[in-house]
């Protein structure tokens, strides 16, 4: 019996964004951001200091396997120094690579039709508009732009420790704290950044211990995200939630909560370890963002290379 | 004799910056982005207006087979709706996809080592840092981030055109003419977008048309673009400069006069179509921009999405 | 209304083998090679001469992005010479390549599932089991072997032309006409290659000619390969078939003949020219043939690199 | 110091045989495949029966990452019963896929410009033969065809093991007692395949056991090989030679010694279990074998699905 538990359906029923920005909506959270939003934002920039959150894109990726066939960035060179006027190398030479790879390689947002539960996606669309020449709908070129006022709710240095421990459920009780220690309120149209600190096992070179068991947002999260009207939150780790998950008949629930019932983007392998710390430093936990995804047409996927501005 | 051309070399001489930061220098011009740049394009945010400046990355992407290997995104899907709980489509189901393309395929940026000549890269570095590995000297991955102020100079509107005719030279003098009419001062460290309108060709459909003949910087904007200490410049054609190229015995010298001599990071690719319609409208043609490459690790190119937010 | 024509529909009752081979069956006419047709191909060697069938795999193959994603081979390096003893290069030196390619690039076998229509494929199998992870009937690797005599039938030769005008169906006199040029009697289990000689134009550089118009197999065909028990046909176009097709509201429907209702494996982009040269020479159209495909998992295609022995 | 260790260096010198074939030869021991070889393989075809050598084309093949970038198949799906007709599925719909793989990935012939040492390759050529285009000297599309008698060597067997130890070196005795076994005598121009059984740890789903440590061919099976003038080699096993290597300051010599000094091609990853079962119960060890490698251009490797028929 693997439907989904009745609790879970509760929960996504009070959470549920369905028809909340018309029956054609294919952005469902980032809706959010509004000029009000990206104002917020750029109010934000002081020291003109800039961190890039994108894991480094190469063989050494996270994935292990794990989810078949979506591959760590395998780049080969197409040319190396080829000259192009009759084979003089005193001229005009090219070098050119080329990359195959999965879409959630690395850093990376999910689409809204990345998952689908009860033969829907987000807003209530069937399933099948993803099919083999991908998401007819809700497809990550729909979101134009992902900029806005960013906060970073460090869990783990609010807990008081360098990194959760695998398969720790955050709270809501942890955004807040976490909230506190930031002395920032989160706003409707910020985006969200949890760190957990399990980032750190992919830096250290263990990708197995990265995978899983991971801390991250729960069931117990959900509603917090929901009532703050986040536009989109993005997590140091692989599954971007707690993993192994709470519940028995569950597998990664908060996926279909976020991106089935609410519309919320979310991301994956944001490496927050630098911002972390550069907002330990001066006290400083929000900041313009910008994240805006690569325009792959009908993917249900981006990577990305979000950059924080401070 | 496809020596590269004596002007072309005196050229080069005049423009060379190698050794200005440090025998060990990987960024070029992008050194000239430091807070200043930043805090001055985020002073340009106003009105929280963003757009995206990335064409769609998909088989109908600019390349013909001109450049052999660089493909258009080929992107397939891994998963679609599969069920991962015991088959039970009410539970969790993932679409997952996957990408092969080459960096350059559509809007990116050329890292410093995409192009050599004379044996020699950016900084006399020896052009074989780039070997099969990729590059082991001034990769994309070095750019750690790319955000400043941008200034879009719109020079099809300054000429009074829709659309410079192909193989039109850009000279310093239409620069002039396009920043003043976008009453705008270039200040070191801006990042700067060329706009020929020759995109219009890329979206009507016209492949062939749109990657040659085409408009672009020239001989004749290589010491602007250096007297002004711009710190990047992106155009909205297939090869970044005027093509053909304007003297004998030469091919894309622009590049080597940029990339090589200048270190100044190039792109192209850039859909400028709707900026220049929104700068024309508000009279504003200064911008904060975020175009940050993805880390790729080693290597020559990156896509990338870039935003200009007003 | 684009249904099937009544003439295809009827001649497709008159071909069908469906349940001929039971009702589990996914080999279709390839369970006519038994071991007597080995042996008759296995006579055929008297000289020891090899002829390989397969076109270069490179960027230079026949497709053109009439079928979208279904790119040439992409091969590149992944090390070249790269010393692993310390770098010394003195010792191990591993050079090592990579490709992405259409499985149906080059000269390929169609697996049974490659096409369907009215929801099914060979045997009567719902065309649904072929999905995202590929064909879970049919699929290339329940192919084991493809091992048994072959056979030229020279359609051009026996019609005293170099080469079928695009367009020109074959017929079955056709097909007579060559067995009687070369002396040859097909028998069930026979591996039937059509000649028409238009992999001349693919060799001459003309992708876009070789793709279309074709001269190739037709409606007056299929009979005559049922009627002759082939076990599979493989001919020197790329459609496979006469194109475009004879009939309004028909595509490809010798594909749908041969794979869905007679369960006869074909093959595309055999390069049959030297054959042909060395058949007329000897006077031996008949000869013994390997062309067992990779065993690619699931695929609907493999390529595959023939070769006939005589 | 890792240079090659002066006992190799002077094997090396003893079955060099460069020049043997003129200086532009680019075949190596594949030319002592003559007729009266292809006639002796045919000669071995009685029964009709035909055994497929390759392993299973999927992600489980046996590719860890430990050659970087050498990655599994990664085979995706194109087109799944894609409607061409206005999307009217009762007419022509299509399946098409595509894949990304190491040309090694699986069972493979290496080229004979797969492996250098000293700046050398087969015949003498420079090393630098290979760059980023591939291998303009010793690509694997230089072997038209590769047909042959074919001899299995069980040498597990005949030790009267299932399967030999990790790290086992297989000796010349070894071959001689196996020959012995298979009542076989090795003539100039067969293709010898040499089975230790380390192929069911594969088969197993063992892949790392599989990878190493492997027995296999040794320094002391070098001059057999050479002595018998066999046209090319094969094992069952990842590494092709016995891994670790025997001697220290080597690193899988015995490539060295057959590819760069001998010229023989060589393949591994042959899947034998089959064919081994095979011959025990008829007792008999030769068989005509079709082996040839797709037309790859200047590629240093192929994929192949060897066929033995009896």
């Amino acid at each position: 019996m693997p439907e989904l538990p009745v609790e879970v359906k509760e929960l996504a029923a009070r959470v549920r964004n369905w028809g909340r920005w018309g029956p054609d909506d294919e952005l469902g959270t980032l809706n959010l951001i509004d000029a009000a939003a990206v104002l917020r934002g750029a109010a934000e920039i002081r020291t003109g200091r800039r961190l890039a959150l994108g894991i480094p894109l190469d063989e050494k990726g996270p994935q292990t396997g794990v989810v078949p066939g979506r591959i760590n960035p395998l780049r080969t060179m197409l040319m190396i120094n080829h000259p192009y006027l009759k084979g003089d190398r005193r001229n005009f030479c090219n070098s050119d690579d080329s990359v195959t790879m999965g879409l959630q390689a690395g850093t990376h947002w999910d689409a809204l039709a990345h998952v689908s539960y009860d033969g829907r996606i987000w807003n209530g669309y069937p399933a099948d508009v993803v099919d083999y020449r991908g998401a007819r709908r809700c497809g990550i070129e729909k979101v134009r732009t992902l900029v806005s006022r960013g906060v970073l709710l460090d869990v783990a240095r609010a807990r008081g420790v360098e990194r959760l421990p695998g398969g720790s459920a955050v709270t809501a009780e942890d955004l807040d704290a976490a909230a506190e220690l930031g002395r920032v309120r989160i706003e409707p149209g910020d985006v969200v950044f949890v760190r957990t600190g399990q980032m750190q096992l992919l830096r250290a070179g263990d990708r197995s211990g990265y995978v899983a068991p991971a801390p991250g947002p729960s069931l117990r999260t959900v509603e917090w995200l929901h009532r703050h009207d986040v536009a989109a939150v993005a997590t140091d780790s692989f599954t971007g939630e707690v993993f192994p998950a709470e519940l028995p008949d569950t597998y990664l629930p908060i996926h279909l909560l976020h991106l089935v019932e609410m519309g919320l983007t979310q991301g994956q392998n944001f490496d927050l370890e630098a911002l972390a710390a550069d907002c330990a430093e001066d006290g400083r936990y929000a900041f313009f963002v910008d994240a805006t995804p690569l325009p792959f047409t009908r993917a249900v996927a981006s990577p990305v290379n979000p950059v924080a501005i401070k």
